[in-house]
């Protein structure tokens, strides 16, 4: 091989490259993978149109690109629990193993994590939207023929949703809301659904996601501004949507004793909160970051057709078309999750 | 109304007698109900088959029955949560309310509870197989249109699985086994299903039934005799036949760090199991005796169709016939559920 | 008996009269007591001192008081869990006992809920600060020798805390934070290092309440604006003192994945709070509300001096002196808990 | 240095020589260590007694020894979490990091695990009876001054304890019976209590054994001919004894609802256990293995004083006398800990 590949590099705001980018190095313990597909999220987005994602400002050009399927092409010296020539998904958040928080089974609060396609470290680590790209083995998990390359691309932000339903504890039998309507709302009201939640709505401004969500996943989907309570409220709420005032009114429709869960990203302003109806209705507000080791369930839950995800793929294009693939994933009305076939 | 009517009174092993029977006083806050549909439990038959069942032995006659869908026909003193007239169902244990275990949110652990149509109090206490019965009202929760009386009449069944896979803290995206293929153990199958279990594994020796299960519930049925766990084993095994051998095997299919629960009735006799491994390789064995306050949330799944427990009735005769009913019911090769239509 | 007693009768703000009350009922179920020592509560405060507490104003003078021992002297037909001449503690929250709260183990939840010597019901519920009152029998818990009049009186606030605690999940071996070093901060402190918190620090802005937790029960306690946090930060953190600064400080003293729990009674506007961080940092912050069934634990804990809680009791008075005990009570420099004795 | 060192190595039953022995190599990630103080376990001396602990059967001579204080001597490639000096304890469990088990927080069942002076892998890994070992750097906990050598030993038995107590849920305000005044029953007694357990029983069949118990944490300390149960009895009962009467008692002495943890090693064959009662008392039976990440957390509560963990150390003796140290370890009645100062 050459040491150098085709990458969709950010150079800035709005500067997206193909160019020859260096071939990652393959280190003990690592496999070299050739991504299939690979989505794009909002981070991306973020990233493409600001040049920097919140707090995380990249000190050099990067490689975009975390949610993804791939084939294993090279093993690095020890590895074992992957062949060349299999196919996976990849769990693009590599926490360090051996932290506190790794031990104690939240590896995603591990400060030592390196995301793919990310400036959360400094320099930034190279994504999956280039040729080739290399992760430790074990953040690779294996498709079955069930899940074609799109599916298997689509297993991260489906594990965003599991963490985030799985932070409630048991939804079984439960009267759960989700706000907002996009991508990750609709796999939470998906996965609640799957999980036993009875019913499950979900809000969104826009007529046309709340269609959507009727048709996916959705028991009931409603105007937040026509917002109803059933009875006492719901028990959970999944924030999904990131913004404030939807955050706010799940105040308002969760029962007394209930759960809020805060997964939508907002802006680092406060946000101000009923905190004395936090106590005096004993509501619990967690906050859900990323996900834990949730790819294999991930992927059985998906294989065994539990949630049907094909769906929320609305396009598709080939990596050279990665510019137009960020605007057309910026047309909120029309699509959900685009992704790129490599 | 006069002061009798008319029951299926059981006055000892194979003697259930159509009577007249002196009629249920109407304290306050209770409620007179008659019903509609009332289902046979395996209970009912063996206090049918021996005049007693496990320590419960009656000291006169008394009515069977207690898994009902039932009409209100009067209201006691202070009733205000039911109206005359409601269709409801019935959660046939009375738990005081007022003991640790009530406040502590385990009223099947009430020591005190009053059971219809069981005889673990002296006297027995009457229950359902009769033209009239009263209950607290809290006991009473009304049925949906979406649930006719027969399903109705299943919501108790249904609550002691959602009772049991809720012992089991979340199944969600679990690896799912359930022995024995009898009612109880499909509906943990289909339960465990609808929230969310991967793969829900049911085996029975019988090949009829494992044939049903696959039908209803199970992404995999097999005979014991040939069971074979997938990779390290099942997350949660739910025993639910009552069989010795199957409890024992339970510990051999069972991940390490997995969870065995008892739901099945095993006989008194203590039964030899590899307690060190419960050790070693850190399984929990946990009990799952009855339900707790689970009727709501099974109304609710079953209306919303998250299960679908019309398949389980097999056979449908009027109360003249509870003889030939009781027999039909212990034909395990061709019957489920057996209820009675009043 | 005649038909009335003497009571300390709230006519309004600053406005609380020694009179001639009418005594109450004993209805089934119920049992008559004649108090020995009541404690003054924040809330009993608040209601002398404007005439009513947050959303809850009386209609009609009432009784105040809701923390007490007492002498069993009646019982109500059916009554046999207590005897005339027990000397008791009372849960002073009558939940229903039947709703799905209730059923559920949460009945601090209950919407039915009544409340010795509060206006939460209209009209307001007479508390203890008089010679009878009456409870249902379940509110009553036996005192066992080890714990004089006193300390009987404080179970209720030590129920508090208990509850609070116990919201929090385990704190055994994790480091705990309380802000706020009042009566309730104070024993949240001695819970938690009953627990095994380890170590327990205490924020106060007074420097002999800072003295007085370090003695009592923290192993550190420093001044809000000098906080430092421990490494990543503390596991959990208790808001005892009603400080909308406080809250907002727990934020930045919490470690990602930690837990909030607030127990401070705030005003009724929004806080401003990072609901950013919530999400990324993964916090969780937990309203806590009263308690549930925790008076048999707090019993047993207190008599087996797990806590000492005798140093908490800074004034007894005789119930003629009620007026100022509430402005001794007001004194928060020098008063902790102030007890009437009766 | 020179190529070896001096090891007590086991060359078979009751076969223990002070030999020269080759010095462990120091890989990227490891650290050498010198030890200082290790603790003589059960399994020790089993290994001693019998050349072989259960189904682990060495395949060459071993060096024992897993319960250490030691001293960093040198750092291997890439290792920055200690320094050359520093007084560390060591987690003996050297769990992979990677696996399902590992990323879910439950290392102790990690079936990659290489543990010191253990023959659970082929070839044997050298234990702490010698003048170095390696191991890996997340292995090191570093000692505070609060905790000198001996009690630095002692933390991997106060870890066995803690993991313990932890899976009981939580045992604050709970009664709980340990069975068994060993070394691991009096730490679970200890720990039991100082997480809030109220009150706490132990049962030993040697009075002196007894007296102990209730002199260093019970509450009551009876023997198991005369137990009897408090009320509805214990909430959560620690077999520790590793007796199989003590299993089977503890059935009877546990409440309905209740919880038992098996920790003592029992034989491989079955034990009888009343399975029905498991069932109709909705009883949790659930197994202890090793420990998790819970070293940061014992050095914490030894250091703070929470536990007194020094009068469990009954002799020191120097390593040239491992031989009859064993000896001493092994009568039961004047010996806990044996420790061997290095």
């Amino acid at each position: 091989m050459t040491d150098t590949m085709t990458a969709a590099v950010l150079y800035g705001a709005r500067d997206l490259r193909l160019v020859d980018h260096p071939r990652p190095d393959l280190l003990p313990g690592m496999v070299r993978l050739r991504p299939r597909r690979v989505g794009i999220c909002g981070s991306d987005l973020h990233y493409y149109q600001h040049g920097f994602c919140g707090g995380f400002v990249p000190d050099r050009p990067f490689v975009l690109g975390h949610e993804l399927s791939a084939e294993v092409v090279e093993l690095g010296v020890g590895v074992a629990t992957v062949a060349v020539g299999d196919r996976v998904t990849v769990n693009p958040a590599r926490a360090c193993g051996f932290c506190d928080d790794c031990k104690g089974g939240r590896p995603n609060l591990c400060r030592l994590t390196i995301m793919l396609g990310s400036a959360s470290t400094t320099p930034p680590t190279d994504g999956a939207f280039a040729e080739f790209l290399t992760v430790r083995a074990d953040q690779c998990h294996r498709l079955p023929e069930a899940l074609d390359d799109g599916l298997g691309a689509m297993m991260e932000p489906f594990a965003v949703a599991l963490h985030a339903v799985h932070r409630a504890g048991s939804v079984a039998g439960r009267r759960v809301l989700v706000t907002g309507a996009g991508t990750i709302g609709l796999l939470v009201a998906m996965t609640a659904r799957a999980f036993g939640a009875v019913p499950v709505a979900v809000t969104d401004v826009s007529a046309e996601r709340r269609r959507l969500a009727a048709e996916l996943a959705a028991d009931v989907a409603f105007d937040p501004a026509q917002a109803d309570r059933p009875g006492d409220g719901f028990d959970v709420v999944f924030e999904a949507s990131g913004a404030r005032a939807a955050l706010r009114q799940a105040f308002d429709l969760v029962r007394p004793g209930g759960t809020i869960v805060q997964i939508g990203t907002l802006g680092t302003e406060d946000v101000p909160l009923p905190a004395n109806a936090i106590m005096a209705r004993e509501i619990s507000l967690l906050g859900s970051f990323r996900y834990g080791n949730v790819f294999g369930e991930a992927i059985a839950l998906a294989a065994a057709g539990r949630v049907a995800l094909g769906p929320l793929i609305t396009a598709v294009l080939p990596l050279a078309d990665v510019t137009p693939a960020m605007d057309l994933a910026d047309d909120k009305t029309h699509s959900l999750k685009v992704q790129m076939a490599l």
